[in-house]
């Protein structure tokens, strides 16, 4: 691999250029027009514009992205995450254009990607999915033979619908048999359809995910990542190790996640999610990531691993550098997404110019950013502007790290949701780990209750 | 400890300061009138001016720094490097006003700071020290009976001379009986006193360096550091591990400094420094820094240990919190110094008005600095302006990283070192780590040479 194509813009762009860097690999980025002087394009070594904002018209557009790579001579592509990073046409068009994808093959993309056939994997391989019924279920006796395997707490879905309608969650045989007529009834009106899905419903959950390596031979993961504080089911804040599992836990969900990977030959990085019940232990695989994700550098700052490098690496034909027994862990990383979103305006996204920029450092901070004095927030996409990653030898010493690194951070010209992150670190029940899915929101929601 | 006085300015007060917030401790920062906006001044929870540019009437001022901690409350007093650093009667002062002086105490900094009387404590701990005469010799048959002992080859140093005035290197017995009558008639001509200490001549030396850690009563290594890259005694890149020795001389030289420190019952931070024959491996001790170093950053980023934060806990009165088997190491770091000189025209310091500043980010590159836009290069100080560290798996990875990072520096209005640090990680002896004290000013020597 000599010359990479980074197919993405924003921060990615920007980490996936220095992991090129570090390896000697000369660097390509694409700019929409909106992004000229946007960092990725003065930090490559070859810029092609690809047409106007937004997405649709220049970062989705698979051909213009081909294109570029053959006017330049780049003989591999990296996708970053979000964009076309999981869209099995691309790696093909990729591959079919002679060049290198970096991440896995599109037919594994495209197995993985579908959530039905990504779960027959899964149990093929011993992984634990969440239970419930393989399909839909009409009368009454067959659903209370179905909760009684399954085990209560019960969520019903109407088989035909979606967005969430007709969800119905029951306690025990007594509630099934009282709501499954009524659900039925409201999805036969709705839907056309009464059939119902039965699912164990998960009422505190913790979202868990196992970071994995792998080059079509050998797997490994590298640990685990705590991934529940969310909004909106993005990702605010993640950290390595997980606060709220035990090693069993760990164990369990780190194994099942390289056999998981391992059944379908996985090569690249790839990530497995897990919903981790807080009051059983249990956990179910949800659905794996064929690509970086957003959070990868806390497990990058516990481990010692580049992972975007060791992606690089795998998309070149190298073998796996490193054995399960090599891969260690050391102390506590945390990051804090930084939007340039107004939390004190139900977050409403504030593009617009950069003032002065004066980034968070000195030890054990690393800040991921495309920010610079004077750069511009285009209104077109990801309002992520920053990640302020932190490495301590314990938890308390990172998130006291956190605090004085946020406080560090100035971003003048923008709205910022920096203030809400070192709020947040104020929290007890953030310091004591005592969170799950719902934990932020109903945090948020109570504080701006307390506001108003 | 609940307020910390820094006394000291620069990137060693930002690093200090920062060590503090991440310990929940509050900052008195101590600034000349040159430093009234400088980042250690805005970083600090509260600032007491305490004289004008240059140090000696300022920094160097005890009283004033005193006064200062007693009008803010401080109830801690850090050093830094440099300045009232090693001065024994700074501790006493601090310890006498019932302050906590954040390094060992007045004693033991008087002690090590002797040169004879610290090379008896390593004589004592059974630490190797350079062979030579223990006094004067005055004639021949002495100088050749003693030659015999301390081993060829021989350095020849006139007992009252200085400066390196009067100094020959021997090779063997011959050139002892001819040099010495010569060079004792020049020392008696030049000096009134014919008398010469003879010491054994190190021709490839290496200056490679051992962190320790000591609570008073338990004391640890932290590894070594590679300092031998040198300009005019000034360290100009240093690393962890040292490139340059196998782990015989490691184990021999930590242990070493272990001896060294409990021998003395050393409570603080402190670096024992050795030379290192590069012919023969032998090592010897040549001095204690009973302070933190400019170069603490590589050790801090192999082991996850926080330098600065041990201090403070072992100030504060908290015993070590690990021992020797939980000091472990992981990859590679290097240090570069990055300094407000021209070095096309013999690194003259350029003092001045920052414009730009773009400090170098992303994975495992660690910026420790006082440069923000806008600031002032007072001329009174050292010109060091920024180190710029960076952490890899291995030593190659490292040192790829270091040209992306001091590639993306930018700082303008001031000359600056960081071309020519880019250049040298172009040299091939660099790359192999092929180097000793005298192969940078060889270097610096040449390139002058091809450039005229």
């Amino acid at each position: 691999m000599k010359r990479l194509l980074i197919a993405n813009r924003g921060e990615i762009a920007v980490r996936i250029i220095r992991a090129a860097n570090d390896l000697g690999i000369e660097t390509v980025a694409v700019v929409s027009e909106a992004d000229r002087n946007a960092a990725h394009a003065l930090l490559a070594d070859q810029v092609v514009p690809i047409g106007p904002a937004p997405a649709t018209k220049s970062y989705l557009v698979a051909d213009a992205i081909l294109a570029a790579a053959k006017e330049t001579g780049a003989d591999a592509v990296h996708p970053g995450y979000g964009f076309l990073s999981e869209r099995a046409s691309f790696a093909a068009a990729v591959a079919d254009a002679g060049l290198t994808f970096v991440g896995p093959e599109a037919s594994v993309i495209e197995q993985m990607g579908d959530k039905v056939r990504a779960r027959q994997v899964a149990q093929a391989a011993g992984v634990p999915t969440v239970p419930g019924t393989p399909g839909g279920v009409s009368d009454v006796a067959e659903a209370v033979a179905a909760a009684s395997e399954i085990g209560y707490p019960i969520m019903l879905k109407a088989a035909a619908g979606g967005g969430g309608r007709g969800i119905r969650v029951v306690a025990n045989e007594a509630e099934l048999k009282v709501a499954f007529p009524q659900a039925s009834g409201e999805a036969a009106s709705a839907f056309g359809d009464g059939q119902m899905y039965l699912e164990r419903f998960v009422r505190a959950a913790r979202h868990v995910e196992v970071q994995v390596l792998g080059d079509g031979s050998e797997t490994v993961h590298v640990f685990e990542r705590e991934c529940s504080l969310q909004r909106r089911r993005q990702k605010v804040v993640e950290e390595a190790p997980s606060p709220g599992i035990d090693e069993r836990i760990r164990t369990g969900m780190t194994s099942a996640a390289v056999r998981l990977c391992k059944e379908v030959g996985y090569r690249s990085a790839g990530t497995c999610e897990f919903l981790v019940d807080d009051d059983t232990g249990e956990f179910f695989f949800i659905e794996m990531n064929t690509r970086i994700q957003v959070e990868h550098p806390v497990t990058e700052l516990i481990t010692g691993i580049d992972l975007v490098a060791e992606q690089l690496r795998i998309a070149a034909g190298e073998p796996l550098r490193f054995r399960q027994s090599d891969v260690t862990k050391r102390g506590h990383a945390v990051e804090f997404r930084v939007c340039a979103e107004d939390p004190e305006r139900n977050f409403l996204p504030g593009p617009g110019k950069i003032g002065d920029v004066r980034l968070p450092g000195g030890p054990w901070v690393r800040t991921d950013t495309w920010l610079a004095p004077g750069s511009q927030v285009p209104p077109f996409y990801d309002s992520l502007v920053a990640k302020v990653i932190v490495w301590g030898d314990d938890r308390t010493t990172a998130l006291r790290r956190a605090k004085r690194a946020l406080s560090e951070l100035v971003v003048e010209g923008v709205p910022t949701t920096t203030t809400l992150l070192i709020e947040l670190l104020g929290q007890q029940w953030f310091a004591d780990g005592a969170f799950t899915t719902g934990t932020l929101e109903e945090w948020l929601t109570q504080r701006a209750e307390a506001g108003a």
